[in-house]
């Protein structure tokens, strides 16, 4: 089957980052759009010849849909998810699900009741190389898996941002928006789930006020452990210790500084429109991500190194570097028929929808990102180890 | 001045590390040494031109020194210590400093009784790169360090090995043995002690039962953290990471899964004779160690990473990489006038007698930092953070 999508919010994961995806994916069709700023839903609807809309409610009305895409800032998840599930439709939901518990437990019943499924993503676990490195733990060839060790370098921070993006309290910073990625694939790749944590964020730049570097362990479930460290400051980028590969899977060259030196020669106040024209639709990665797979590498975050009884696993440029008794051997990352990560995501829906396999990201995993978000913030307040099922 | 050294121990950091770092050093003499092999303690004496002896009382008896190197098992430091200092000795003590805090304690009464100067040395910690970035964050320019992100993985559990040395119990396995490297590396960077410990461990090897694996998140003081993730395992090895450089400083090219090979293809009962082959004075690492600082890059101990306010410091290849705000550079690293690592331990007992600068590796710290080891093994095995006053 295809699925007709809807896409609710033509900011940067709408319109830039799943809408070429959905349009080269097999499975899927974009079938209509809402966005509440008007010269953007009317460039997007020209571009794909769909009709576009205002409202979530009015593109409900006006087009037959399967399954709504929520990409709106973090504040309208839950109630669009509501939403579009009272209304039978399936949903995709970028992450953070939502920012507080009580909004994803209305979610998860909305979900349940109606009948319909549910996808929290794209988060970068869903990955290729991350789906690699689940299903060689899966298959047992490598023993148990012990611990992960994750991190992530970034220029984060500095990137062009909307004021709300540095305030923690309106889901800003790195623990609502970079966390979840390091989370995900860590339960994604051990196939457990976050138990306790204790963690340490940082925010070490007044002109940023909001957490721009973390340090957590992570216990996870069967003795499983994970440490997990990011950091946004424009300062050491890992890629460097990932082949010089981007994120996205373009490679880079090194560029410290670059993004703090763009924000010290902004004037006053055009920040906002600088976010703009870099990350909105039809700008500079608009056209880079319409080129699908093509000339790509597979996209990462970080570094992720996965330590099992009889090889350590580690993503790489093309796949998953299986460090075993006997040396070293790549496994080509397994990928699905779409672009990746976002095209991953499609499946996931289309294989719960289809029956194929029920969706590992659904609301009840989403929830438990959050809360493990939610127990990183605490513990850091408190000092103290921070239990799950204490939130 | 030059300290008059007896050497007490023969074995590997003994006659293989230190020795040659004794003769090459301006202030240091090696006067004396004891082992109770006398095989090793013979072709020693001749080598050195030294008398030697059986027993640490003999050679105090014998020869006249300034300082005893203990260099013995771990479980004779205790022991060695009082006795060197109840002679006015002054002392270098191989870390750990000793497996229980009882003995430290007693350790650390004799050495203030005695009004002697003891240095725990030598580990990693001693090494320039880890001087050159304390002092780059003690200098205040890269303002407040918030975050250390450490990590090595090595083939340390499938070296050739005596029994004990694979017995936690006995002080085998990693956490007496190299998590003692990343713990003084955390506390010589930050210049903070260590509060509390979050730590899960592993055993993955039934064949090498003793922890080979571990990741820790450390609390130190004022707000800073670390993690510290190690493995021994031989699958991935970090030096990949670190520009192919082995730990001592020498150049190496990839061999993973070599240490499993050599044991695998071992007669049985021949690991203890590999051991003493490979690691025992005159033996192929004897040599290499001897050519003191020719031809040798920075030794490190795996990656070592500091997020500080304006920069994040890597320990390199020469020096510290200074990712700051306006690009990277590198800072040379501050080297001692003896061989890295061995040569600034001598430097640091030097400067403690000579007036100069208190030690700061001393007994304290010592017991300080075998409190962080325990804390470590009951967090793995109570699943809960673990404050060191508790300990």
């Amino acid at each position: 089957m295809n699925i007709r999508f809807g896409i609710c919010g033509l900011g940067f994961a709408g319109s830039v980052l799943m809408a070429p995806a959905m349009k080269d994916h097999p499975d899927a069709v974009i079938a209509a759009a809402c966005d509440p700023n008007e010269d953007v839903r009317t460039r997007f609807g020209a571009e794909y010849g769909i009709p576009v809309y205002a409202t979530l409610a009015e593109m409900i009305q006006g087009t037959q849909l399967d399954a709504v895409y929520v990409a709106s800032p973090h504040q309208f998840h839950s109630e669009q998810v509501v939403e579009a599930s009272r209304h039978g439709l399936h949903v995709i939901v970028e992450k953070p699900l939502t920012l507080n518990l009580q909004d994803a437990e209305r979610m998860i019943e909305a979900v349940d009741k109606a009948g319909v499924h549910l996808v929290v993503g794209t988060s970068r676990s869903h990955d290729p190389v991350i789906k690699t490195m689940r299903n060689i733990i899966r298959s047992g060839e490598v023993g148990r898996v012990a611990m992960v060790n994750c991190f992530n370098y970034t220029d984060f921070l500095y990137r062009p941002r909307r004021p709300e993006e540095l305030d923690t309290g309106k889901g800003g910073g790195i623990i609502y928006n970079q966390l979840p990625h390091q989370i995900d694939c860590v339960k994604a790749i051990t196939d457990k789930k976050v138990v306790a944590v204790r963690a340490m964020t940082g925010r070490l730049d007044p002109q940023r006020p909001t957490e721009g570097n973390c340090a957590a362990l992570l216990t996870l479930e069967d003795g499983v452990c994970a440490t997990v460290v990011y950091s946004g400051y424009d300062h050491f980028d890992s890629d460097e210790m990932h082949f010089w590969i981007a994120e996205g899977g373009r490679a880079k060259s090194a560029g410290h500084g670059n993004a703090r030196k763009v924000l010290r020669e902004l004037k006053d106040g055009s920040e906002a429109e600088l976010r703009r024209a870099r990350y909105g639709f039809g700008g500079p990665i608009s056209k880079a991500m319409s080129q699908g797979n093509t000339g790509r590498k597979q996209p990462h975050f970080g570094v992720m190194l996965a330590t099992c009884e009889r090889a350590d696993l580690r993503a790489s440029a093309d796949g998953v570097l299986v460090y075993g008794d006997q040396g070293v051997t790549e496994v080509p990352a397994q990928a699905g028929p779409g672009p990746y990560g976002q095209g991953d995501t499609i499946d996931e829906l289309h294989d719960a929808i289809t029956g194929k396999a029920p969706a590992l990201r659904d609301a009840r995993w989403g929830r438990d990102t959050v809360k493990a978000c939610l127990a990183i913030l605490e513990s850091s307040r408190t000092g103290e180890q921070v239990k799950l099922q204490d939130i």
